[in-house]
C-alpha cells in the first residue's frame, strides 16, 4: 500500500502540516507541497505543463491519498483546489487512459485545521469531498479536523492529536499489508 | 450602488456567465473575468502583484459583489478561490487599511451551474460563502444555482432564469437609489 | 401517477401549506395532514397503531410523495420527522413486505417556509432529505424553500411562489402520463 | 456547574447511551430518558403538558446541556425534536419568562452515533444544532460522532471513546469551578 500526502498550506510547518506529521510518522509515504509545483489553471490554450502532469502520475500510481490543507476562507486553499480543478482535464486526456478508473480503487483521507470554528465551519469542505470521492468512486476514509490559528496551535488540540494516532495506526496496519 | 461582478469560469461564455448575463441585464457592472488576470498564491516571498491590487481595490470601491463561478468539484473555482484566499494577506495589508470595515457594509449575491446535481452538491458552496460573508460581516443576499454542463444547457433551467430574473429587477432597484 | 402530501405544520393554513397549494393547484392529490393523526413514537411495546398503518399504506400506493413542513428549529417538524422515524419499523415488518423495494420507484419532493435565513439555515434540512431518499434510492426531484414568518408571508416570497408555480407544471405534466 | 443529559432514543441502553456513558462517568448528572415522558406537539388546543413542564424547568437549571440522540434517517431523534420543538411554545409562555436569556448563558454538546457513515451522514444535524445555539446564543461546546448500529457496536469506535473520555474530562474540569 503507497501513500500519498499532497499540501495545500502556503506556510512551511504550518499547523495541517504537523497534525500531518503525527498522523504519517515512521511510515513511507510520497510528500508533494504543491506551493513548491507550479500548477496552471485548466486552460484551453497550450502550455507548459510538466508539473502537473509528474504530480497526476504520482498520484496514480498511490493506495492511499492524504490531502492537508488548512481551512483558507471555510474552504481547502487554493493550491490544493486548483490540483483538484486539474483532474477534469486528465479525465479527457488520452495520454492518461482510464484516469477515472484506476481512481475508483483508491483510498482518500484528509487532514484540516482551521482557526474559526473549525469543527463547524470545515464541514462543508468535508461534504464537498465526500462528493468529490462519490465521483470518482474513491472511499473517504477519514477525516481530521484540527483547531489551530498560530504555528504550532494544533498541538494542543488533544483530540486532533489522538485521531491523528489512530489514523497513523490505521496506516501502519494497511501498509503491512 | 456599484455592481462588480467576478467571474471564475476558466471559459468564455460557459454556464455561469449566461446565467449572470440574464441578472445583470441592462446594468452598469464592472465585470471581472478572474482568468484574464494573473493572480500569485499567497506567498511570503516578494512578488509582483500588480493585478491583486487593481482587482481589490475595484472591489472596495463597489457596494455589491457578485460572484460567478462554475461548480468545479463541488465547489467555487480555484481561480476564485485564489482570489478569496488572497486576502488574508489584504487584512493585514497596511496599504489597504481597514479592509475589514470596509467590505463591512457590502452585499453578496451568488451565481453557480453545476452538472452534477447541483441543487444539492453545490449547498457546501453556498454554506463556505455564508462563512466567508459571515466572517466580513458581509450580508449575504442571495444565491442561484443552475444545471447544465454543455454551454446552453443553463437556458432549460427555468427555474434559474426566472430567479436570474427576479434578481436583476432587485439589482435595478437597487441602483436606482 | 399519484400525488401524496404529508403536511407537517401544526397550524392550519400556514406559510409551507400555502405555498404547497400553488404547487398542487388543479391536481389530484392525497392530502396528510399529520397534526390530525396520533403517531406513536417507535416503540418494542405493543400499541395502537392504527394510523401510522393507514398513512404507510397510502404512501406505498403513491408515485410522488411531496413533503410540506415549515422550518422548525431549523429542521423539518417533529410530526414529520416521527412519521419517517416509524420508516425504521416498516422496514422490518412482515406485514409491509418489500417496503424498501417499493420506495424505490418513487419521487420526493420537498416544499419548507422558514423565518431565520432560510436560504441558509434550512440547507442541512435538504442534505438531510438527501439522504433519506439515498437510503431508499428515491430520486429527491427539488426542493422549494420560501420565506415567511407570520401567516401569509410567503405571498410576498416572488421567486418561491414562481418556484410553486413551475412545480406544479411539472406535476401536470407527471399526472398526465 | 450542573449538567442535564437529554437522551432522544427510542431504546435501552443503546450506543449513543453507551457513548454518553463515557463522557458522564463519575459525574452528577440529572439524565432525562425522552421516551419516559409523554410530550404532546406544539398545539393552540388547550392540553395536559406536566412531562414537557417539568422537564424545561430542569433544563433552566443547568449549566450544560447534552444531547444524545441515534442518527435516525439522517437526524436527531423525534422524540428529541419533539422537545425542541416545544421551545418555541416556551419562548411566548408568561409563566416562564426570559426563556431565551436564561438559555444564553448555557454550553450545549451533542453526541450521536449511526449505523450508515455518520462522519458524513450526520454533519447536516451538526449544522443543524450550530444554528439551534446561535438562535438562543447559546454556545455549542462540542460534539461527538460514533458509529454503531447493533448494540454494543460504537464499543469498538476506538475514535468515538477517545473522544468521549476527552469531554468527560473537560466536564470534570468544569464542575470542579
Amino acid at each position: 500500500m503507497k501513500i500519498i500526502a499532497f499540501y495545500g498550506s502556503i506556510r512551511d510547518k504550518g499547523n495541517s502540516e504537523t497534525l500531518a506529521d503525527f498522523a504519517l510518522q515512521d511510515l513511507d509515504v510520497t510528500n508533494v507541497f504543491l506551493r513548491d509545483y507550479h500548477i496552471n489553471p485548466i486552460s484551453t490554450q497550450r502550455h507548459e505543463d510538466g508539473d502537473y502532469q509528474k504530480l497526476i502520475r504520482k498520484q496514480v500510481l498511490a493506495d492511499i491519498i492524504l490531502f492537508v490543507t488548512p481551512v483558507y476562507w471555510y474552504g481547502m486553499s487554493s493550491l490544493l483546489k486548483l490540483y483538484i480543478d486539474r483532474w477534469s482535464k486528465t479525465l479527457r486526456d488520452p495520454s492518461m487512459p482510464n484516469f477515472k478508473e484506476k481512481m475508483k480503487a483508491k483510498e482518500v483521507h484528509l487532514i484540516t485545521v482551521g482557526g474559526d470554528e473549525p469543527y463547524i465551519k470545515a464541514l462543508p469542505m468535508i461534504q464537498q469531498m465526500q462528493f468529490i470521492c462519490d465521483f470518482l468512486q474513491m472511499k473517504f476514509g477519514s477525516y481530521i479536523i484540527g483547531k489551530g490559528d498560530k504555528k504550532g496551535d494544533v498541538l494542543i488540540d488533544k483530540n486532533a492529536l489522538n485521531s491523528a494516532a489512530h489514523l497513523n495506526h490505521y496506516f501502519k496496519n494497511q501498509t503491512n499489508h
